[in-house]
Protein backbone atom coordinates (compact mmCIF):
# COMPACT_ATOMS: atom_id res chain seq x y z
CA UNK A 1 0.00 0.00 0.00
CA UNK A 2 1.42 3.06 -1.14
CA UNK A 3 0.95 6.41 0.45
CA UNK A 4 0.02 9.68 -1.34
CA UNK A 5 3.35 11.29 0.23
CA UNK A 6 5.44 8.27 -1.55
CA UNK A 7 3.33 9.03 -4.59
CA UNK A 8 4.14 12.63 -4.45
CA UNK A 9 7.94 11.97 -3.77
CA UNK A 10 8.24 9.69 -6.76
CA UNK A 11 6.26 12.12 -8.81
CA UNK A 12 8.38 14.73 -8.20
CA UNK A 13 11.53 12.34 -8.21
CA UNK A 14 9.89 11.22 -11.97
CA UNK A 15 9.91 15.04 -13.07
CA UNK A 16 13.24 15.52 -11.67
CA UNK A 17 14.37 12.62 -14.22
CA UNK A 18 12.67 13.76 -17.48
CA UNK A 19 13.75 17.24 -16.63
CA UNK A 20 17.02 16.31 -16.14
CA UNK A 21 17.07 13.91 -19.40
CA UNK A 22 16.35 17.23 -21.55
CA UNK A 23 12.96 15.96 -23.14
CA UNK A 24 10.51 18.35 -23.57
CA UNK A 25 7.19 16.92 -24.30
CA UNK A 26 4.82 19.41 -26.13
CA UNK A 27 1.62 17.36 -24.45
CA UNK A 28 1.46 15.04 -21.35
CA UNK A 29 -0.96 12.01 -21.92
CA UNK A 30 -2.50 10.15 -18.41
CA UNK A 31 -3.29 6.87 -19.21
CA UNK A 32 -6.94 6.24 -17.28
CA UNK A 33 -7.76 5.44 -14.62
CA UNK A 34 -3.99 4.81 -13.31
CA UNK A 35 -1.93 7.57 -14.89
CA UNK A 36 -3.91 10.45 -13.88
CA UNK A 37 -2.57 11.28 -10.26
CA UNK A 38 0.81 10.89 -11.37
CA UNK A 39 0.24 12.41 -14.62
CA UNK A 40 -1.26 15.72 -12.89
CA UNK A 41 1.59 15.81 -10.26
CA UNK A 42 4.05 15.54 -12.78
CA UNK A 43 3.03 18.28 -14.96
CA UNK A 44 3.01 20.46 -11.83
CA UNK A 45 6.46 19.85 -10.98
CA UNK A 46 7.18 20.52 -14.99
CA UNK A 47 5.29 23.43 -14.43
CA UNK A 48 3.37 22.52 -17.70
CA UNK A 49 -0.16 22.84 -18.67
CA UNK A 50 -1.12 20.77 -21.77
CA UNK A 51 -2.38 17.13 -20.07
CA UNK A 52 -4.52 14.72 -21.83
CA UNK A 53 -6.30 11.26 -21.08
CA UNK A 54 -6.44 8.11 -23.23
CA UNK A 55 -8.42 5.18 -21.43
CA UNK A 56 -7.22 1.48 -21.86
CA UNK A 57 -9.28 -1.37 -20.88
CA UNK A 58 -8.37 -4.51 -20.22
CA UNK A 59 -10.53 -7.79 -20.88
CA UNK A 60 -10.69 -11.31 -21.87
CA UNK A 61 -10.82 -12.32 -25.21
CA UNK A 62 -11.58 -15.74 -26.82
CA UNK A 63 -12.07 -19.49 -25.44
CA UNK A 64 -8.80 -19.57 -23.38
CA UNK A 65 -10.18 -15.67 -21.55
CA UNK A 66 -6.64 -14.55 -22.33
CA UNK A 67 -6.03 -10.82 -20.79
CA UNK A 68 -6.03 -8.18 -23.26
CA UNK A 69 -5.91 -4.70 -23.84
CA UNK A 70 -7.35 -2.22 -26.01
CA UNK A 71 -8.24 1.43 -26.23
CA UNK A 72 -11.62 2.69 -24.78
CA UNK A 73 -11.44 6.13 -25.02
CA UNK A 74 -9.17 7.74 -27.72
CA UNK A 75 -7.02 10.48 -27.81
CA UNK A 76 -9.02 13.59 -28.60
CA UNK A 77 -5.67 15.79 -29.76
CA UNK A 78 -3.75 16.41 -33.04
CA UNK A 79 -0.16 14.96 -32.04
CA UNK A 80 1.35 14.69 -35.12
CA UNK A 81 4.69 16.06 -35.17
CA UNK A 82 4.63 16.35 -31.64
CA UNK A 83 6.90 15.34 -28.91
CA UNK A 84 4.68 13.12 -25.97
CA UNK A 85 5.11 12.18 -23.09
CA UNK A 86 2.88 8.82 -21.74
CA UNK A 87 2.10 8.58 -17.49
CA UNK A 88 0.65 6.09 -16.04
CA UNK A 89 1.56 4.50 -12.91
CA UNK A 90 2.80 1.39 -12.72
CA UNK A 91 4.32 -1.35 -15.49
CA UNK A 92 2.88 -4.66 -14.70
CA UNK A 93 2.69 -6.67 -17.74
CA UNK A 94 3.64 -3.67 -19.74
CA UNK A 95 0.90 -4.41 -22.22
CA UNK A 96 -0.92 -0.92 -21.18
CA UNK A 97 2.44 0.73 -22.24
CA UNK A 98 3.34 -1.36 -25.24
CA UNK A 99 -0.31 -0.27 -26.35
CA UNK A 100 -0.22 2.63 -25.58
CA UNK A 101 2.61 3.80 -27.42
CA UNK A 102 1.93 1.76 -30.59
CA UNK A 103 -1.20 3.48 -30.55
CA UNK A 104 0.31 6.91 -29.98
CA UNK A 105 2.89 6.18 -32.67
CA UNK A 106 0.62 5.28 -35.55
CA UNK A 107 -1.06 9.54 -34.99
CA UNK A 108 2.41 10.35 -36.24
CA UNK A 109 3.72 12.17 -33.58
CA UNK A 110 7.71 13.54 -33.57
CA UNK A 111 8.71 11.40 -30.27
CA UNK A 112 6.74 9.60 -28.04
CA UNK A 113 8.24 8.77 -24.27
CA UNK A 114 6.85 6.74 -21.55
CA UNK A 115 7.01 7.72 -17.76
CA UNK A 116 5.77 5.69 -14.89
CA UNK A 117 5.86 5.85 -10.82
CA UNK A 118 6.93 2.58 -10.59
CA UNK A 119 8.63 0.25 -12.60
CA UNK A 120 8.32 -3.80 -12.18
CA UNK A 121 11.16 -5.55 -13.87
CA UNK A 122 8.49 -8.84 -14.41
CA UNK A 123 7.19 -6.37 -16.97
CA UNK A 124 8.33 -6.73 -20.90
CA UNK A 125 7.88 -3.32 -21.64
CA UNK A 126 10.82 -0.99 -20.14
CA UNK A 127 9.25 3.08 -19.64
CA UNK A 128 11.78 5.80 -20.61
CA UNK A 129 11.04 7.00 -17.33
CA UNK A 130 10.42 5.74 -13.49
CA UNK A 131 10.47 7.08 -10.29
CA UNK A 132 11.72 3.92 -8.65
CA UNK A 133 12.00 0.17 -9.86
CA UNK A 134 10.33 -2.72 -8.06
CA UNK A 135 12.05 -6.12 -8.27
CA UNK A 136 10.01 -8.80 -6.17
CA UNK A 137 6.90 -9.04 -7.44
CA UNK A 138 4.02 -7.54 -5.00
CA UNK A 139 0.32 -6.10 -5.67
CA UNK A 140 0.83 -2.50 -4.86
CA UNK A 141 -2.08 -0.71 -3.68
CA UNK A 142 -2.22 2.61 -4.80
CA UNK A 143 -4.44 5.44 -2.43
CA UNK A 144 -6.97 6.05 -5.62
CA UNK A 145 -7.73 2.44 -6.20
CA UNK A 146 -7.51 1.46 -2.90
CA UNK A 147 -11.76 0.99 -2.63
CA UNK A 148 -11.68 -1.00 -5.56
CA UNK A 149 -8.62 -3.01 -4.52
CA UNK A 150 -9.82 -3.80 -1.17
CA UNK A 151 -13.41 -4.56 -2.80
CA UNK A 152 -11.34 -7.14 -5.11
CA UNK A 153 -9.76 -8.43 -1.91
CA UNK A 154 -12.40 -8.89 -0.06
CA UNK A 155 -14.55 -10.60 -2.32
CA UNK A 156 -11.51 -12.84 -2.91
CA UNK A 157 -10.95 -13.49 0.60
CA UNK A 158 -14.97 -15.10 1.22
CA UNK A 159 -14.51 -17.42 -1.77
CA UNK A 160 -17.54 -19.76 -1.18
CA UNK A 161 -16.98 -19.25 2.83
CA UNK A 162 -19.12 -17.16 4.99
CA UNK A 163 -16.96 -14.97 6.95
CA UNK A 164 -17.44 -12.39 10.15
CA UNK A 165 -15.81 -9.17 9.80
CA UNK A 166 -12.69 -9.93 12.18
CA UNK A 167 -12.17 -13.11 10.03
CA UNK A 168 -11.84 -10.98 6.92
CA UNK A 169 -9.77 -8.78 8.96
CA UNK A 170 -7.01 -11.32 10.24
CA UNK A 171 -7.54 -12.64 6.68
CA UNK A 172 -6.71 -9.52 5.29
CA UNK A 173 -3.29 -9.25 7.48
CA UNK A 174 -2.50 -13.21 6.93
CA UNK A 175 -3.14 -13.34 3.17
CA UNK A 176 -2.24 -9.75 1.86
CA UNK A 177 -0.47 -8.19 4.81
CA UNK A 178 -3.01 -5.66 4.43
CA UNK A 179 -4.17 -3.73 7.70
CA UNK A 180 -7.66 -2.68 7.35
CA UNK A 181 -10.00 -0.94 10.06
CA UNK A 182 -13.59 -2.32 10.68
CA UNK A 183 -15.26 0.69 9.65
CA UNK A 184 -12.50 1.09 6.12
CA UNK A 185 -14.03 -2.90 5.77
CA UNK A 186 -17.66 -2.39 7.24
CA UNK A 187 -18.19 0.40 4.61
CA UNK A 188 -17.02 -1.71 1.58
CA UNK A 189 -18.52 -4.68 2.35
CA UNK A 190 -22.03 -2.78 2.59
CA UNK A 191 -21.13 -0.88 -0.59
CA UNK A 192 -21.06 -4.36 -2.47
CA UNK A 193 -23.94 -5.86 -0.88
CA UNK A 194 -25.94 -3.22 -1.95
CA UNK A 195 -24.27 -3.79 -5.65
CA UNK A 196 -25.46 -7.75 -4.66
CA UNK A 197 -22.11 -8.69 -5.14
CA UNK A 198 -21.95 -10.04 -1.41
CA UNK A 199 -24.58 -10.45 1.24
CA UNK A 200 -24.31 -10.27 4.74
CA UNK A 201 -25.99 -13.29 6.74
CA UNK A 202 -27.52 -13.63 10.26
CA UNK A 203 -27.74 -16.92 12.07
CA UNK A 204 -27.75 -17.95 15.89
CA UNK A 205 -24.55 -17.56 16.57
CA UNK A 206 -22.37 -15.36 13.94
CA UNK A 207 -23.26 -11.98 11.56
CA UNK A 208 -21.28 -12.54 8.74
CA UNK A 209 -20.80 -12.05 4.91
CA UNK A 210 -20.70 -14.18 1.37
CA UNK A 211 -20.40 -14.30 -1.92
CA UNK A 212 -24.12 -13.76 -3.30
CA UNK A 213 -25.17 -17.12 -5.32
CA UNK A 214 -26.03 -15.61 -8.82
CA UNK B 1 -2.92 24.93 1.86
CA UNK B 2 -5.50 21.56 1.43
CA UNK B 3 -3.53 17.62 2.37
CA UNK B 4 -4.26 15.01 0.25
CA UNK B 5 -5.86 13.28 3.55
CA UNK B 6 -8.32 16.36 3.57
CA UNK B 7 -8.68 15.59 -0.60
CA UNK B 8 -9.35 11.91 -0.07
CA UNK B 9 -11.92 12.10 2.81
CA UNK B 10 -13.85 15.39 0.60
CA UNK B 11 -13.76 12.77 -2.37
CA UNK B 12 -15.08 10.36 -0.38
CA UNK B 13 -17.93 12.47 0.78
CA UNK B 14 -18.83 13.81 -2.78
CA UNK B 15 -18.79 10.25 -3.52
CA UNK B 16 -21.25 9.50 -1.09
CA UNK B 17 -23.64 12.42 -1.81
CA UNK B 18 -23.53 10.91 -5.77
CA UNK B 19 -24.03 7.50 -4.21
CA UNK B 20 -26.73 9.05 -2.19
CA UNK B 21 -28.61 10.90 -4.77
CA UNK B 22 -29.44 7.78 -6.67
CA UNK B 23 -27.81 9.65 -9.74
CA UNK B 24 -25.39 6.81 -11.92
CA UNK B 25 -23.71 8.29 -14.60
CA UNK B 26 -22.37 6.26 -17.57
CA UNK B 27 -19.57 7.77 -17.75
CA UNK B 28 -17.22 10.69 -15.52
CA UNK B 29 -15.78 13.64 -17.10
CA UNK B 30 -12.84 15.07 -14.95
CA UNK B 31 -12.07 18.35 -15.82
CA UNK B 32 -8.57 19.21 -16.79
CA UNK B 33 -6.36 19.51 -14.84
CA UNK B 34 -7.51 20.25 -11.64
CA UNK B 35 -10.04 17.97 -11.80
CA UNK B 36 -8.03 14.65 -12.46
CA UNK B 37 -7.56 13.70 -9.03
CA UNK B 38 -10.69 13.80 -7.52
CA UNK B 39 -12.39 12.57 -10.66
CA UNK B 40 -9.70 9.63 -10.13
CA UNK B 41 -10.67 9.12 -6.22
CA UNK B 42 -14.60 9.44 -7.20
CA UNK B 43 -14.94 7.11 -9.36
CA UNK B 44 -13.10 4.37 -7.41
CA UNK B 45 -15.60 5.07 -4.42
CA UNK B 46 -18.18 4.56 -7.04
CA UNK B 47 -16.29 1.79 -8.30
CA UNK B 48 -16.92 3.26 -11.73
CA UNK B 49 -14.45 2.55 -14.32
CA UNK B 50 -15.69 5.08 -17.43
CA UNK B 51 -13.83 8.21 -16.32
CA UNK B 52 -12.36 10.65 -19.46
CA UNK B 53 -11.26 14.06 -19.29
CA UNK B 54 -11.44 17.51 -21.01
CA UNK B 55 -9.28 20.83 -21.21
CA UNK B 56 -10.50 23.96 -19.94
CA UNK B 57 -7.90 27.01 -20.28
CA UNK B 58 -8.24 30.25 -19.25
CA UNK B 59 -7.06 32.91 -21.09
CA UNK B 60 -6.63 36.96 -21.59
CA UNK B 61 -9.12 38.37 -24.17
CA UNK B 62 -9.66 42.03 -25.72
CA UNK B 63 -7.81 45.28 -24.85
CA UNK B 64 -9.33 45.33 -21.28
CA UNK B 65 -7.83 41.60 -20.64
CA UNK B 66 -11.15 39.90 -19.93
CA UNK B 67 -10.35 36.35 -18.55
CA UNK B 68 -12.49 34.63 -20.34
CA UNK B 69 -12.60 30.26 -20.67
CA UNK B 70 -12.22 28.07 -23.50
CA UNK B 71 -12.23 24.24 -24.53
CA UNK B 72 -8.59 23.39 -24.89
CA UNK B 73 -9.12 19.33 -25.83
CA UNK B 74 -12.63 18.40 -26.23
CA UNK B 75 -14.13 15.18 -25.29
CA UNK B 76 -13.40 12.29 -27.46
CA UNK B 77 -16.28 10.18 -26.69
CA UNK B 78 -19.65 10.07 -27.74
CA UNK B 79 -22.11 11.41 -24.94
CA UNK B 80 -25.13 11.12 -26.92
CA UNK B 81 -27.95 9.34 -24.73
CA UNK B 82 -26.03 9.73 -21.73
CA UNK B 83 -25.97 10.82 -18.17
CA UNK B 84 -22.61 12.56 -17.62
CA UNK B 85 -21.05 13.34 -14.05
CA UNK B 86 -18.72 16.50 -14.57
CA UNK B 87 -15.48 16.48 -11.96
CA UNK B 88 -13.79 19.24 -10.84
CA UNK B 89 -11.73 20.66 -7.76
CA UNK B 90 -13.06 24.07 -7.27
CA UNK B 91 -15.91 26.31 -8.32
CA UNK B 92 -14.34 29.97 -7.74
CA UNK B 93 -15.72 32.12 -10.32
CA UNK B 94 -17.95 28.42 -11.74
CA UNK B 95 -16.66 29.89 -15.58
CA UNK B 96 -15.43 26.75 -15.61
CA UNK B 97 -18.20 24.47 -15.28
CA UNK B 98 -20.78 26.50 -17.03
CA UNK B 99 -18.78 26.48 -19.80
CA UNK B 100 -18.52 22.49 -19.45
CA UNK B 101 -21.99 22.19 -18.75
CA UNK B 102 -22.74 24.42 -21.59
CA UNK B 103 -20.48 22.49 -23.77
CA UNK B 104 -21.33 18.95 -22.98
CA UNK B 105 -25.19 20.06 -23.00
CA UNK B 106 -24.49 20.85 -26.69
CA UNK B 107 -23.72 17.08 -27.57
CA UNK B 108 -26.92 15.59 -26.62
CA UNK B 109 -26.39 13.89 -23.32
CA UNK B 110 -29.58 12.72 -21.04
CA UNK B 111 -28.19 14.19 -18.29
CA UNK B 112 -25.42 16.38 -16.83
CA UNK B 113 -24.84 16.62 -13.27
CA UNK B 114 -21.53 18.27 -11.64
CA UNK B 115 -20.05 17.76 -8.38
CA UNK B 116 -16.81 19.28 -6.69
CA UNK B 117 -14.60 18.78 -3.89
CA UNK B 118 -15.31 22.53 -2.48
CA UNK B 119 -17.95 24.86 -3.65
CA UNK B 120 -17.14 28.45 -3.14
CA UNK B 121 -20.28 30.63 -2.46
CA UNK B 122 -18.35 33.50 -4.76
CA UNK B 123 -19.56 31.34 -7.62
CA UNK B 124 -22.14 32.35 -9.85
CA UNK B 125 -22.73 28.98 -10.90
CA UNK B 126 -23.73 26.10 -8.32
CA UNK B 127 -22.73 22.75 -8.46
CA UNK B 128 -25.04 19.88 -8.05
CA UNK B 129 -23.12 18.10 -5.71
CA UNK B 130 -19.80 19.10 -3.38
CA UNK B 131 -17.99 17.92 -0.83
CA UNK B 132 -17.68 21.29 1.22
CA UNK B 133 -18.88 25.01 0.74
CA UNK B 134 -16.69 27.90 1.06
CA UNK B 135 -17.84 30.77 2.38
CA UNK B 136 -15.11 33.00 3.06
CA UNK B 137 -12.83 33.49 -0.08
CA UNK B 138 -9.48 32.40 0.30
CA UNK B 139 -7.23 30.91 -2.40
CA UNK B 140 -7.14 26.63 -2.16
CA UNK B 141 -3.95 25.14 -2.28
CA UNK B 142 -4.37 21.37 -3.87
CA UNK B 143 -1.65 19.53 -3.57
CA UNK B 144 -1.58 18.81 -7.14
CA UNK B 145 -1.19 22.48 -7.95
CA UNK B 146 1.39 23.19 -5.09
CA UNK B 147 4.78 23.19 -7.33
CA UNK B 148 2.99 25.79 -9.91
CA UNK B 149 0.92 27.97 -7.18
CA UNK B 150 4.16 28.61 -4.96
CA UNK B 151 5.94 29.36 -8.13
CA UNK B 152 3.79 31.83 -8.90
CA UNK B 153 3.39 33.52 -4.89
CA UNK B 154 7.57 33.18 -5.47
CA UNK B 155 7.18 35.83 -8.49
CA UNK B 156 4.85 38.02 -7.08
CA UNK B 157 6.14 38.30 -3.54
CA UNK B 158 9.50 39.60 -5.62
CA UNK B 159 7.46 41.86 -7.45
CA UNK B 160 10.31 44.37 -8.70
CA UNK B 161 12.56 44.15 -5.09
CA UNK B 162 15.54 41.54 -4.77
CA UNK B 163 14.91 39.32 -1.88
CA UNK B 164 16.99 36.85 0.44
CA UNK B 165 15.49 33.40 0.87
CA UNK B 166 14.27 34.14 4.42
CA UNK B 167 12.58 37.15 3.42
CA UNK B 168 10.92 35.16 0.49
CA UNK B 169 10.22 32.64 3.53
CA UNK B 170 8.59 34.89 5.60
CA UNK B 171 6.40 37.27 3.51
CA UNK B 172 5.09 34.21 2.26
CA UNK B 173 4.02 33.35 5.85
CA UNK B 174 3.21 37.17 6.56
CA UNK B 175 1.05 37.89 3.25
CA UNK B 176 -0.15 34.09 2.58
CA UNK B 177 -0.46 32.44 5.79
CA UNK B 178 2.04 29.28 4.06
CA UNK B 179 4.81 28.08 5.72
CA UNK B 180 7.43 26.91 3.55
CA UNK B 181 10.68 25.39 3.61
CA UNK B 182 13.33 26.59 2.55
CA UNK B 183 14.50 23.76 0.54
CA UNK B 184 11.29 23.15 -1.26
CA UNK B 185 11.65 26.96 -1.75
CA UNK B 186 15.01 26.43 -2.91
CA UNK B 187 13.87 24.10 -5.76
CA UNK B 188 11.36 25.86 -7.27
CA UNK B 189 13.60 29.44 -6.99
CA UNK B 190 16.36 27.75 -9.14
CA UNK B 191 13.65 25.85 -11.63
CA UNK B 192 12.27 29.39 -12.19
CA UNK B 193 16.04 30.97 -12.65
CA UNK B 194 16.51 27.87 -15.20
CA UNK B 195 13.26 29.15 -17.18
CA UNK B 196 14.80 32.67 -17.06
CA UNK B 197 12.00 34.07 -14.44
CA UNK B 198 14.20 34.79 -12.18
CA UNK B 199 17.41 35.35 -11.35
CA UNK B 200 20.15 34.70 -8.26
CA UNK B 201 21.63 37.86 -7.49
CA UNK B 202 24.71 38.07 -5.50
CA UNK B 203 26.22 41.34 -3.96
CA UNK B 204 28.79 42.18 -1.11
CA UNK B 205 26.19 41.88 1.71
CA UNK B 206 23.29 39.10 0.01
CA UNK B 207 22.76 36.29 -1.73
CA UNK B 208 19.02 37.17 -3.24
CA UNK B 209 16.63 36.77 -5.95
CA UNK B 210 14.84 38.89 -8.44
CA UNK B 211 12.44 39.26 -11.15
CA UNK B 212 14.69 39.05 -14.62
CA UNK B 213 13.47 41.85 -17.23
CA UNK B 214 12.40 41.53 -20.50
Amino acid sequence: MISFGEVARLSRLLAWKIKASGYHPDLIIAIGRGGYVPGRLVSDFLLFNDLTSIKIEHYMRGAEMKAEARIRFPLSVDISGKKVLIVDDITDTGETLQLSVEYMQSLGPVEVRTAVLQHKTSSSFVPNFYGQKVVKWRWIIYPWARYEDLAGFAEKTLGDRTLDISRIIAEFKDRYELEVGEKELLEILYDLAERNEIERVETDNVVGWRVKEK
